[in-house]
């Protein structure tokens, strides 16, 4: 079961540095593209940096339809994901080819997918151009997470809720072993 | 010992997400913090954005010093991250207290810390306001990492180069087994 996330928890799903899964639509054109860089830049408001590659089909929808929803898939979506990838959203419907489950979201007009365990809702807040990627700053307009994946934070060292996070090129790593200390990353 | 890393590999320190130790120096203070919000953001020329809080005393010292070193640190060092998330360096010498080592960098002022695995030397090349931090984004100058910890790629699923990675809070996940598939994220 899904359930709503308040916004200031949103960034909680991705502090960690998985690989997301962006979604984005303008008119009849949905794309799905995994994002390694990523990061959230605010807590107020909510404010998160994607950084999207200048040849991607996907910048061209986040541009023009002023939205995208950043999903947080586990290791098991692990051949849709490549999939993804390795496929261009300008000649295939990647909903249609990787079975993907579109969800409706709350606030946004790009679907959320569904077998993703969290989502985070963003309006293009402000956006620019470095190098050879823009980047995309999202202001959260709404968060949603699997009920049973997050108890106060995401449960990542969890063997359901395994997320995985690129090294580079082919090589990534899952979520490891849970650790606690009082440290703060505010300071 | 640590050996030099191509520029263009920078990023393959922290695609994967996980907390740094920001290094950073003006006049006769240096300081160090945790951040767990930073990505790169551009390969050609190579850019890494960091988000830094807005009442946190290294944001004077970058605004200030306009350079900063990103290093790398393994779960066994999380104590004294813990220390200089705890601390403020307006007040003590983080390097004294923690005991880290400061080692000369390569093309920036403030030092890297000896103690890590990786090291990635920024100088300013833009920051703005968002929210309650500044995002600056670093124009990579130079980059090093301990050669037995990196074979083309960081090997952050190794035992002894366990990076860790922070959900929110006091919790945190170390990193995890490796995965490897043919899946590209720039797309």
């Amino acid at each position: 079961m899904k359930r709503e996330l308040p916004i200031e928890e949103a960034n909680r799903l991705i502090n960690h540095g998985p690989v997301v899964l962006v979604t984005s639509l303008y008119k009849d054109k949905t794309n799905i593209i995994p994002v390694a860089w990523i990061t959230p830049v605010s807590i107020s408001p909510m404010l998160i940096a994607v950084s999207i590659h200048r040849d991607s089909f996907s910048l061209d929808l986040i541009e023009k339809g002023e939205e995208y929803v950043v999903n947080i898939p586990t290791i098991e979506l692990l051949d849709k994901v490549n999939f993804c990838g390795t496929h261009s959203g300008q000649r295939i419907d990647k909903f249609k080819e990787t079975n993907f489950t579109p969800l409706k979201a709350h606030s946004v007009r790009p679907p959320l997918i569904a077998e993703c365990i969290g989502h985070i809702e963003c309006k293009v807040y402000d956006k620019q151009k470095f190098g050879d990627h823009k980047l995309f700053i999202g202001a959260v307009v709404s968060a949603s997470v699997d009920e049973d994946k997050y108890d106060k934070y995401l449960k990542a060292f969890a063997k359901e809720a395994k997320t995985f996070h690129h090294l580079g090129g082919d090589y990534y790593i899952t979520s490891g072993n849970l650790e606690t200390t009082t440290l703060s990353v505010a300071g």
